[in-house]
């Protein structure tokens, strides 16, 4: 069976390695899943949005299900397939809550560092308060460096559907310096990203755009 | 088999009714499991961290797993029980979906309001960006209104554990006007609200502070 996803045939030079279609390409990537991708313009038409209510990418579909969403595609596609979820019901409910914890606890912070600097950067306010954000984010990111240690992954041993979503979030901050006061931190989204299913996806990614212009 | 939750012990006044605890609580109701309450004073501590990295409530833990993320939580106790999660496949992804997207694409636009009026209100950016804030949430409930349609619930006439936590989500829209443009949300809101176990879960954490003082 061939999973299909949508995303965007095109996003500005900013955008590019960010688009949550990486998240599910990712997913697919690490189990083996086979998917095809249909290429939009425009998220914001009624087709798209009958199957994204908030006029967003990417969405999925296989031979049993359309879902959008790139969390619950990244767990349906783990459910699915093996290797991002744990046979053993504790640490699968534990992979589960870093994922949860990665688009609700942090996720947020880091799009607020994204909303001062890109969307609202020519806001007013903006510069007033990108020293909170910042300190905000800092904080999330010091309770999260001291949860992870000297483990490999958040769980241990093993890396789950929660760390791709993590270190997918994580990746946000990309072009910052916030990482750099977090050495475990850095050196875990490095080893999240040197996997071969993120540099196959993250490369699949960026070939969408490589024949297009950097700016609309 | 007894679960254990973590929330805490005094919140002041503008936070009753509000703290995540209930989502936990609600969910529990809703399958019948039993669960005792274990109140802390500060979620700061160390010994709190180590359930709870970000030193926020709720936790929880069963007979084989300690979790934290009212997320994830509400996931494990809806896989546990009967009635929150379809038996269909397609049904159970879309639940799950719906749970992500109240968590990811809802709530930091619900939280964003309440950083205007309550966390930073006497920061002077809070009122120069709140009109901002409150039309990206009203674009982000205008889209959930369209989705819902006339359904009962989310996904038509079966309550999910979707429902369950975008009732949630909203439900901290409680003291604004937000939702009175989008008369079937509203009605949505309610009619999870007035669901008994949701009223049970609602008295039972209000009940924790019912002889405590407002403010500090």
């Amino acid at each position: 069976m061939t999973a299909t996803i949508t995303t965007f045939a095109w996003v500005p030079e900013f955008a590019r390695g960010f688009v949550r279609d990486i998240r599910v390409r990712w997913a697919c990537e690490e189990v083996g899943q086979p998917y095809a991708v249909e290429l939009i313009r425009d998220a914001k038409t009624p087709e798209h949005r009958a199957r994204q209510p908030f006029g967003q990418v990417p969405t999925y579909a296989d031979d049993e299900v359309e879902l959008f969403e790139s969390g619950a595609i990244a767990l349906r596609i783990a459910e699915r397939g093996d290797g991002l979820l744990p046979e053993d019901p504790a640490a699968r409910a534990r992979a589960v809550q870093w994922l949860v914890a990665a688009l609700n606890s942090v996720e947020p912070w880091v799009t607020q560092i994204a909303v001062v600097n890109l969307f609202e950067a020519d806001k007013p306010w903006s510069a007033m308060r990108r020293d909170t954000v910042i300190e905000d984010l800092h904080g999330r990111l010091a309770d999260l460096a001291a949860a992870l240690g000297d483990k490999t992954w958040l769980d241990g041993d093993h890396f789950t559907v929660g760390d791709l979503m993590m270190i997918s979030v994580l990746g946000g901050l990309r072009n910052t310096d916030m990482l750099s006061r977090y050495p475990n931190l850095a050196a875990y989204v490095a080893r999240g990203e040197a996997r071969p299913a993120h540099r196959k996806a993250m490369a699949d990614h960026l070939a969408t755009f490589a024949d297009t212009p950097a700016a609309a």
